[in-house]
């Protein structure tokens, strides 16, 4: 490994401990106990979610949740239900929290589903219902659901020089290059508190869409000629593979450059990777990379790299799609909006794979180099 | 490691060199040749497929295709344009033996298609036109796609105490105990030629459905504490994981048992692995395990751990998957045409997450070991 890059910590990539999690939600608890002592109604105070609440904000480069509250109070009998609700949830996470375990979201709605007792009321009748106590509780805490040691579905793969070291599983020290062409198998929480990145070479990380472009890469050897870190998202990014972008970025300064279809689909990874979601703009902080650059495929690479046998044909939900995504704020810049323009008058889309019609190994040996070099990315 | 296991070979785990697939399209190849010299019209034979041509060999205990062939002859005008998109594939996957490429399906489709000179005729108008002669060319060859360097996408995660080498990856060496909580992300095609197992002391290959359960049992160490191999489908299992699965149980010798939901999805998922699918009957063979075992989730399960609060209603749709599973020939045994009555009776399904309703770790401490210590499994 030639030079390893300085480690850099923000708010987001810092470590936090189970235990300054556990004494928030503590805190939080112990406000209802002094409320109930006084003889007052409690009250549980969190963040107003939906569109109506979220914020695009142009300096930060990511979607954000606004200033709007709402406030829960256990006597307000259209409360009283999610009150209970609330409860639980807060004394499962803590629960998990003080000993080291970790749940996905699907379990903690199992382990406290019941009915109460000498009533026929459940304490929840689906997971729709304990899913948004979540998010209350995430918001309340001013944390991430990964740091309440929850999570969803893992998806997506890490390869390259680049050595992890997870302290929660005997310590193991291992690097991403070195697992034949398989990859690490990205986890559904990568919290710092748990995985370091601890040492790396790599100049870029690049993150690809599609698992044929990712094993097409590896296969020739692109990440090792050229230096990089290659994350495959395998469609849409899971929230442990955004965090892990978002680590890579901010922690080890490296830049991100996106690649994925030329179409809404793939546009909207991208976006979501840069600057999050609306369903999650709470946690664009913890997840988005403002600074990531897109770097294909793009209408315009149909002309300039000959690609008019393989393109394929808009269908009626990739030009809504399309037209809705001009409209959003962050698609704004000139180029974004020149590129939308472009593919909503020829109605084509372009895939990654489809740069095998010029050969094989071209994504590798020409697209990707000649792009980086030349800095023709997308904003 | 305590003892090693002896590696068995069988002729679906044995190596077959990228030279002598290569040599038996050559033959194919020269055979036409032969024909257009002696000006007779060339033919080309494959397995005939679909339903009609499937064979439910109760002996090998998988599905495999019939003795069905059809043959294309080039001079027939209806089989003309098939004709010459098998002997573009051909050509193409032979050039990726000669060279040690690989590449997706959709790959090769794109690298395939162009308009032929002074015509407009396309060599293919879609995917849909290159997968079917991909499948017409492993059958008239007599192997599977992943012996033509083909692949479809990836997808499935293995961990335990299993030491892999990859012959094609700077003969890379890593064992799968230790990359952290996160597990080896399993590639599209691990075949022996290219992927060795060289290293295992455990004592069966536990197989699961969802990634959660993956998570949590590398959360409890069980497959530390019970000397397992772990591996995850997220789903159906794709191509490279029943490979995996069926190279860990032929050449290691390990037991498999299968846990996934107690669903038709689920009962599919083990079906799948067990006697193989309809579509890829003709490969049963390098793919199946007869020998597998189902662990559950069972009907009786809810009464045998009070799960009652935790099951979910069966809808329409899993009512007539569960009644088509009844009529398959390989459900016939009591054991499973009971389990399925008693599902279709209450109209239950019950999810392996439901367990953690018990406690999170009742999975790992008691569900899994008393079910394998007492042999409760169904065939």
């Amino acid at each position: 490994m030639a030079e390893t890059k300085k480690k850099k910590e923000t708010k987001t990539t810092q470590k936090v401990s189970p235990k300054e999690i556990s004494g928030r939600i503590t805190k939080t608890a112990e406000n209802m106990v002094d409320q109930i002592n006084k003889l007052q109604d409690p009250e549980f105070t969190t963040m107003q979610r939906g569109k109506s609440n979220v914020v695009w904000d142009e300096q930060k480069g990511y979607l954000e949740l606004g200033e709007k509250e709402i406030t829960r109070t256990f006597l307000n009998i259209a409360h009283a239900r999610k009150f209970m609700q609330t409860a639980l949830i807060m004394t499962k996470t803590q629960d998990y929290l003080n000993h080291n375990k970790t749940a996905s979201i699907r379990e903690i709605y199992y382990e406290l589903k019941h009915t109460i007792e000498d009533t026929k009321e459940n304490t929840f009748e689906g997971q729709d219902e304990s899913d948004p106590i979540i998010v209350d509780l995430e918001h309340s805490v001013d944390t991430i659901r990964e740091k309440l040691n929850l999570h969803a579905n893992p998806k997506g793969t890490l390869y390259g020089n680049i050595t992890l070291l997870d302290r929660m599983h005997h310590n193991d020290k291992f690097n991403a290059s070195k697992l034949g062409r398989g990859g690490w198998s990205i986890m559904s929480r990568v919290e710092p508190e748990e995985i370091e990145l601890t040492d790396t070479d790599a100049e870029y990380c690049l993150v690809v869409e599609t698992e044929a472009i990712f094993e097409r890469l590896i296969e020739e050897g692109f990440p090792k000629d050229n230096n990089c870190i290659l994350i495959g998202t395998g469609g849409q990014a899971a929230r442990g593979t955004r965090r892990l972008i978002h680590r890579v970025h901010n922690e080890l300064d490296l830049p991100v450059y996106v690649f994925t279809d030329g179409d809404p689909y793939g546009w909207y990874i991208y976006s979501v990777i840069k600057q999050g979601s609306m369903a999650l703009a709470a946690h664009s902080e913890f997840m988005s990379v403002p600074d990531a650059k897109y770097i294909g495929m793009t209408i315009e690479d149909i002309k300039d790299y000959k690609l008019e046998a393989v393109t394929e044909q808009m269908k009626e939900g990739d030009i809504k799609r399309a037209k809705e995504m001009m409209a959003y704020p962050w698609f704004q810049s000139k180029e974004w909006q020149s590129e939308l323009k472009l593919a909503l008058e020829q109605k084509l889309r372009i895939e990654q794979q489809a740069l095998a019609n010029k050969k094989l190994d071209f994504v590798a040996t020409h697209y990707l180099p000649e792009k980086i070099k030349n800095k023709r990315f997308l904003p």
